[in-house]
């Protein structure tokens, strides 16, 4: 595999253009100038047939010809020159490539672009693109792209699958002072894509926080897996576009990505620790906050010196769950020192428009030194009186002074003019998140606690299911033998069983004989469902006949089922009718599982009747998953609180519930034969849950 | 009273500054520097009593003396002397003054406010304040605050209840090239409130939008009724801070605003037309397209030269409720000519990263002449050969030569750098909304939409409620008599249908003899229900009984019932037992009327049963509405599907709901009363809905 060889892409020692130009105006030329002009220190080589030198570089006719080793090519030549060029840096050893050159699949010619892939795997090259912009790498002067010249360096990488994105975010980043480590365009990923890159910035010491834009993922299971151990280490924010429906159709004539459900990538974000941004502005601000220290708890305290800023960041704070701290007497004790006698020390702490720069600072001293305060938001109105820029440079200095292991997470929000933007742009370059609206700064504290709640939460290595798959294989293989892609109820109910779930008792009459003799040993009441792999609404037709009390009734029932069975479906190839012991009322719920494009097997879980199929009151997640995350998939759904109980009833067993999703989940990830479950209603119990009815689809083959 | 005198606040034709100083540092100082160095046209007195002359202008030991006339009175001596001073004023005949002395009701001297109120409305003075930091008028070049010098004149008025909020956004405003008409802060409200401040703006030619920081309005209804008018004529833009629970106790610390449901705030917004935006950046983002024209349909057309824009602005659009022209042939035809054939002429346009200036803005002016585009959102990613601002530059030379009649509204986003900020800028100085970001232009235009469709719909006239005043007094009356608040379920129910609600048949029995001819009358089946002020929760002690289906049934359960209350109430007086018409089967809803402390009578609606009890599913409204309004609140609740008919059900009668919602918001508005109503079920059939149970509160006396 080429993913060794990244590295060569972001700390080259040596860089041959490939395509390089002396005439402005050409890909080729900028990309030169870039290098140049941002500083690279190590050697390059422009390859043209035609010029013998550009831009005071002596250049080649080809790579071949260099006779120093090429750490990385930089390939600008038209598309159907690109697999030669590409040939020839195989030869040569080049150990990464930058393919700016478009042309590929994103105009439908897949078969050009997968002879790179092939090329790129026979020498071992890391391969970036084809159809991007370039890369970008501020800790070695690194700037191979035909965007923008400068670069803020700092400590966030950004990967883009929209070139023309990317490059324009850049000059943005620096109007905002935002410091960059990477900026890296991956166009069609034909060989590199974002979780090579994200494994890569994981071990990466300049880079602290990952930003991506994305379109869609090729291999979203590799993904998934990358981004869980990524994001234990540092935080990742990724901005998927195409929620819409209408947005995925753009997305999919844009860079050719599968539509894929939008909600499978919220549940598979959520699972790996990767927080989703709804926008860039929202990605960078929480990306500043990869700068400071995770904090230590919960008890975030508000200081400030205008009221209504106070009360618009206690509200955000509320929208974003980050807890304030409620120790009035202790507030009290702490900060009335600092504020006239008309301040408030409730947390928002108002320390009034009088408070003085000293003071101010002095207060803020006092939270940072507190064992009692975890995390501090500081606010500011612009006032005539108050120097903002002094009040940050003391700030800078302060922290400077600490030592790592007592600083904690500190987030700013200036609102004013030009003193409170210069304050803001001081800190932000030293790296201090500082931000002009209160909203802003409280949604990167809240972006932070989110991403430490998931790093702290030890979860559990998710085992393989101790499940009797000879039994289930040979339940598969008998429908296969008879050309069946639907699992009769029976069969399903078998496979639930051997997987360890509560299948109350249930069996195949063939007669109406067999149905009294069953009944009388399951034990009335009883309730009896016709079991035609034709006949798929049982409901609908009259198939299905509950509460059956005596060996009457069921006789009536089992002839009554018969009758309207054969009328609706006279071809119906009918089995026979299932007897089934009948199940106390409990909360009714759906289980479910299907084939995502981008990620696999996922399950579904959503209470019963209107409130999946009216409400879509439904949560998803990738499978396979442990009881704790099937626990958390329960509290996503609106319609949860039915499950703790509600109008008298006693609380459910949502510890069995979890259970069971977990291991719904792994029978949906183990046994790949079955592509759907549905599992309608599992009852759930004040003691445990059981399956009423089940369907399962096997794959085509 | 003085609000005919607002004018004078900001277009005085002299102005006393009372407690005004020649010491930098004091706030006497700051107000006349800002007056001075503002550039305000007419006359200046400073009154102080020690000093002769300030900044070169004769001053005065009081207003008394000046011998010209006053229009406004800028008034920062102490709290103390205010009254004495403003006394003074009010003998002078001066119009209009702005209180920013502090130390009022906001430190709990409400006596002192009290006063200064009585001396405004004895000498008919326009009171602005107290405890405020001023008001900036730009069309007359006055800045009557301590805040910041500069302010960039515009077309936007904006109102604080935060003075240190206010004043810092004035800086901000600057750095954004967000133009003002007008600042005002309203502080402690004694005189001017949100109220006459909007009726003052609506009227105001230099003002074409309205943005509010609120924390709380003294008298909620005629705020609503002001809002509602003036939001047909300009574009109202609130901040109501206080939304989180938290932070409605900080706001009551802050401005002793009465906390009130925020609820019931969004909901008073949302009948009168206004645009409630949660951070200060939305504010101001959609404050920018108030000088745009109303869009005369819904066909929105984004066109970029970026992909990856294209499909976040997209996304937002479906967020923000845009429509997006879909006739692809047409697009094809009218945009295929400005791009290359790689481009794409679907709704997003991507006219790719080639496309020039000139192409793009052929594209652009021939999207203006269209007449099946209503309306568009232009998006640029910077690219070095891309010259944006010569782009802004073309648009505004065409927008200048175009006639009123031919403009639509558009809005711009630039993503990049140093280019692509001076490009937003020289826009938004030139009234063009434009922003960094693609989801703020489309959010942007998204409250445009919202505004233009509550404006083009005609509201009926709500109109008095015929009902029968006399028959429902009485029964206030004979309640009243015997000291009880809470009405009895045949009171309540006698005075629904006195109000023309379908009520099945009910007659209340006194023994059981009565019970079983009721019965007989009304029809079996028959519900039972005891009847005792005494006894609210009658279900829970067994005191309904529903289904009986014979005089056998009847007799035994009037005793169980009779029994079960003697056993649970001994004490209680009971009325005897209600005899109901057993009402069929439908959809379960609660409509419920309370007092808001801020906006008076108030209904909520919502679907019986875990709906309102635990999923928390309601709409609120400021009583009274009328049909289309309550059809609006129905839709508002997300489990209104199941009125629409699910699962084979028929579709129930919603039109007859909203009468009912209607018809129960003017008895709540009208019957003063009557503080809280609760009707639940009532039940909505495939035809009418029917009133199951009813509860009445009165006002307590």
């Amino acid at each position: 595999m080429s993913r060794q060889n990244i590295k060569y892409l972001f700390s080259p020692e040596s860089i041959a253009v490939i395509g390089a130009s002396p005439k402005k105006g050409k890909i080729g030329y900028a990309i030169m100038r870039n290098i140049i002009d941002y500083g690279y220190k190590g050697k390059l080589y422009p390859v043209n047939i035609k010029e013998k030198e550009i831009m005071g570089f002596k250049a080649y006719k080809s790579v071949l010809d260099i006779e120093d080793k090429v750490d990385l090519a930089v390939i600008v030549v038209p598309a159907k020159s690109v697999p030669s060029v590409l040939l020839e840096c195989g030869k040569k050893g080049v150990k990464a490539a930058a393919v700016i050159s478009s042309g590929f699949s994103e105009v439908g010619n897949k078969k050009e672009e997968d002879l790179l892939t092939e090329i790129a795997e026979k020498y071992g090259i890391s391969l970036l693109g084809p159809n991007i912009f370039g890369v970008i790498y501020t800790p070695s002067r690194l700037n191979a792209t035909f965007g923008p010249k400068d670069i803020m360096p700092g400590h966030i990488a950004c990967i883009t699958q929209s070139g023309a994105l990317g490059g324009a975010l850049i000059g943005w980043t620096v109007l905002e002072n935002i410091g960059l480590s990477a900026v890296v365009s991956v166009g069609n990923k034909a060989d590199i894509d974002d979780s090579d890159l994200l494994e890569y910035f994981s071990r990466d010491d300049n880079t602290k926080g990952i930003v991506v834009y994305m379109e869609g993922v090729k291999e979203g299971r590799r993904f998934l897996q990358t981004a869980e151990k990524v994001s234990k280490k540092k935080i990742i924010i990724i901005i998927k576009s195409g929620r819409s429906e209408r947005g995925a159709k753009a997305a999919a004539s844009h860079t050719g990505s599968l539509a894929g459900s939008d909600r499978i990538f919220s549940a598979a974000f959520k699972q790996s620790g990767v927080l989703r941004a709804d926008t860039m502005e929202k990605a960078f601000d929480w990306a500043r906050i990869s700068s400071v220290p995770v904090p230590k708890g919960e008890n975030v305290v508000i200081l400030t010196n205008g009221g209504g800023v106070g009360v618009l960041a206690t509200d955000a704070c509320e929208k974003e769950g980050i807890k304030l701290l409620d120790d009035y007497r202790y507030l009290e004790e702490t900060f009335r020192p600092y504020m006239p006698s008309f301040g408030s020390a409730k947390n928002p702490i108002d320390m009034t428009g009088q408070v003085t720069v000293e003071e101010y600072f002095n207060a803020f001293k006092k939270a940072m030194e507190s064992d009692k305060i975890s995390a501090l938001i500081i606010l500011n109105c612009e006032t005539a009186a108050f120097d903002t820029v002094e009040f940050s440079k003391k700030v800078i200095e302060y922290f400077d002074s600490l030592p790592e292991s007592k600083k904690k997470p500190v987030v700013f929000n200036f609102v004013g003019g030009v003193k409170s933007k210069n304050a803001i742009d001081i800190l932000n370059k030293n790296n201090i998140p500082a931000y002009p609206q209160p909203e802003r700064a409280v949604s990167s504290l809240g972006a932070l606690y989110k991403w430490w709640r998931y790093i702290k939460t030890e979860k559990k290595k998710i085992e393989t299911l101790e499940i009797d798959k000879e039994k289930i294989y040979s339940i598969i293989n008998r429908a296969r033998e008879e050309g069946r892609l639907q699992l009769l109820e029976n069969e399903a109910k078998d496979i639930l069983k051997a997987c360890g779930l509560d299948v109350p008792e249930y069996k195949l009459a063939k007669t109406i004989d067999e149905a009294v003799e069953y009944a009388k040993e399951i034990g009335y009441p009883v309730v009896l469902k016709i079991v035609s792999e034709d006949i798929i609404h049982k409901s609908d037709i009259g198939g299905v006949k509950i509460g059956i009390k005596n060996e009457e009734e069921l006789k009536n029932a089992y002839r009554e089922i018969m009758y309207r069975a054969k009328k609706s479906y006279p071809e119906a190839n009918i089995r026979g009718i299932l007897v089934n012991e009948m199940v106390e009322k409990g909360v009714e719920t759906i289980i479910g599982s299907s084939e995502d494009p981008q990620f696999g097997p996922v399950i579904m879980f959503g209470l019963g009747g209107i409130y999946v199929e009216v409400l879509k009151d439904v949560a998803f997640r990738v499978a396979p998953i442990d009881k704790e995350d099937a626990l958390e998939m329960i509290n996503d759904i609106k319609s949860y609180p039915l499950l703790y109980g509600v109008r008298g009833e006693k609380r459910k067993d949502i510890n069995s519930l979890a259970e069971n999703i977990s291991v719904l989940s792994h029978l949906t990830y183990e046994i790949s034969e079955i592509v759907e479950i549905d599992i309608n209603p599992l009852m759930v119990l004040e003691e445990g849950c059981k399956v009423v009815d089940a369907r399962m689809t096997l794959k085509e083959v």
